[in-house]
């Protein structure tokens, strides 16, 4: 394809491609854009080096001329993007890439995989807070995922509200706040239960969570308790019926005078069981497998379309869009705009003429200009703006109950 | 817990961790072992950088020898493995990792994000291509999943029987062979189709592949056979109902003369879609996002539990095994066997007591010995493996009907 553009010259005529959804994964009311962060950092970054320009010309994947253009590729071009941590819904151009119809053509499978698999993290991420309420979430789901993959899902678990991680290289990267965890391996490698709690109260202090269902619950807290003292931070529970075994678990806890002493679950988690244990004395969770596949939805379904290119280099830009079959576009490069009532998101609208809309919000924000970061906002303000956006939405749409999307963003003056 | 086994001194204690599933993926008659190539090269090079270590002690992550403990850390130990592109079952002790506690306690994140990510997208692909019989499947997901996951599910599938993959760094790095596809923004970026047909035809001639549905189908096919002549390679149909479509498509395109000009079908496949497109006249398939995310089941539920441990730096192992509630181990490491009938897999089973079986072929091979890999195959080989797997499968249990695991690898003279 590339080959094609450089030898009928148009690589270099201007063109704009547009990041969108067509749907929401089944059942969601809105989904979460995360990914700036890291694609920012990946841009910057974007080289062919030497080996790669010439194992591809070697193999005749481009010719000569092609080669020589990707040596000396990189991007040049604009980028406006909803902000990380923003809500996005059917039809919302979260993302405007402008450059040369070369350029722009390069960014499409990094700018939607970055996108992709964050937002479809960072989308369940979001409804797992929700459904948790004030009992904070750990990520613990990097075994489940591809080791980088899982880097990245903590920094989107992060940003939709999660409190805090197991992956340290999320820490080291990013500085989303670790926590560690002991493994029934843990427990398994010392002779005695007590023998491995001792051990772990003496590196940790009793301000910690001892696994206690390796063998017996009620044995393990009973032990737990005995070891750390009734001052014993928290106990994990891994298995079983986890509201019955919750219940019983403070019970005990309670009985043994250790009232303070927090019952962190995990296993199998998602916002739906999540939901479910709402009544149950648990003080936090721990969410893996199913954060990092997104529940159920472990991409994002966003897809990069051609929205105008123009026919000279520098020259004007014609919109264009696919007219085939099921999958029709709105040609012409989009601004969206969003109105709230009473502080709650009401509507979002798109138009393609560039105009301002006088009582309304603009959604998107410059990110890249000429090649140039001119948009990096810490991964506490991104989550902020998380936070933000989720209040934003009406009670009705902050529930982890199946619907449609809240919204849907479509032309301007069109019913949507 | 890696310094409360410093502090306790079991980190050098001797230890055998296992890699299996519990279960297979739901309706999921077998599992493909995948990502040991990858794993070999990523142990090779398993250490902590100084700023790892520094970062996580001034973090207070380690203590001061657990921090001296962890820069001096590289793998010694063995390990012990099913091969790349066999199959699995649940109880299958797919991977055995022999070493001292702290070595082997280090590898557990590392060794299951590897194989659950990428035996997850080799065992929707195995599916695929015993759907697609003899058409040839490209993987073309990259831009479904993290950008780095995408590079290794593009070799996963390879491994599992696709032809090729679009994504070239696949190529570069592994060796997969690679093709590539022209977007519906080739077409839109030119004036017209014609003028986007006759700029590929003159970079790739006329054995290339025209996508045919940016306008109308129909027109799109006329167009190509015009412009490239009777001899054209292959057209592209990426939207609408395929198989009426593709009939469609061939009729006209025999009409035009264009009787060897084969048709591709892309859009949203997965195994159920190929399966029920087998009578409509493709000739190939290329496959994203269902095969990068595993066809609904994006990760392989591998787990790494600790098997037996030693009391002292040395000393001889005891079996050891979580028992608490649902998630009943068996302790002891495990030699896996297996029995064939006329060609046919029959049985799995494995032994705690390390003695040999006469009449049935052992599945682990010695892949890590002192830290050194002993078991490098090439991607090639592993590809034979795969095929020859599932060339020993029944047929019953070689379609993508839902059914129970084939096999259950149980203790031996235990019922599975």
């Amino acid at each position: 394809m590339l080959t094609a553009f450089v030898r009928d010259g148009t690589v270099e005529h201007p063109a704009v491609f547009e990041v969108f959804a067509r749907r929401l994964p089944e059942g969601r009311r809105f989904g979460v854009v995360a990914g700036l962060g890291r694609l920012r950092e990946l841009l910057a970054d974007f080289r062919f080096t030497a080996e790669e320009v010439a194992w591809l010309r070697a193999r005749d994947v481009v010719d000569d001329a092609t080669a020589r253009w990707l040596a000396g590729f990189r991007f040049t071009g604009d980028v406006d993007a909803y902000p990380e941590g923003e809500l996005y819904f059917p039809g919302s151009p979260v993302l405007t890439v402008r450059g040369t119809l070369g350029e722009c053509v390069m960014l499409e499978t990094l700018v939607l995989s970055v996108l992709n698999h964050d937002s479809a993290v960072a989308g369940a991420a979001a409804r797992m807070v929700l459904a948790a309420g004030d009992r904070p979430l750990v990520e613990m789901g990097s075994r489940r995922t591809h080791e980088d993959a899982a880097v990245a899902a903590a920094r989107a678990a992060y940003l939709a509200g999660f409190a805090s991680t197991s992956n340290l290289a999320a820490g080291l990267r990013y500085g989303v706040p670790t926590v560690g965890t002991a493994a029934h391996a843990f427990t398994l490698a010392h002779a005695t239960e007590r023998d491995a709690f001792a051990s772990q109260v003496a590196v940790q202090g009793k301000d910690t969570t001892l696994l206690v269902d390796t063998y017996d619950v009620a044995e393990g807290i009973r032990t737990a308790v005995e070891v750390a003292g009734p001052g014993l931070g928290a106990v994990r529970i891994d298995s079983g019926d986890l509201a019955e075994t919750a219940s019983a678990a403070r019970a005990l806890l309670d009985e043994l005078g250790a009232r303070e002493t927090r019952i962190i679950a995990t296993s199998d988690l998602d916002e739906f069981v999540i939901t479910a244990l709402a009544d149950a004395p648990i003080d936090g969770y721990g969410v893996g497998t199913r954060l990092v596949t997104g529940s159920g939805h472990p991409t994002a379904g966003m897809v990069y379309k051609l929205v105008a290119v123009g026919s000279s280099p520098g020259g004007p830009l014609r919109p264009v869009a696919k007219k085939s079959h099921d999958k029709v576009s709105v040609g012409g490069a989009k601004t969206a705009w969003r109105r709230a009532v009473d502080g709650v998101l009401a509507a979002e609208w798109y138009r393609v003429d560039g105009r301002e809309e006088p009582d309304a919000r603009p959604v998107q924000v410059p990110v890249v200009r000429g090649g140039a970061v001119v948009h990096a906002p810490t991964l506490e303000e991104v989550r902020a703006t998380c936070r933000a956006a989720l209040a934003g939405l009406p009670p009705g749409a902050r529930t982890v109950a199946a619907g449609p999307a809240y919204l849907t963003a479509g032309l301007e003056g069109e019913p949507s």
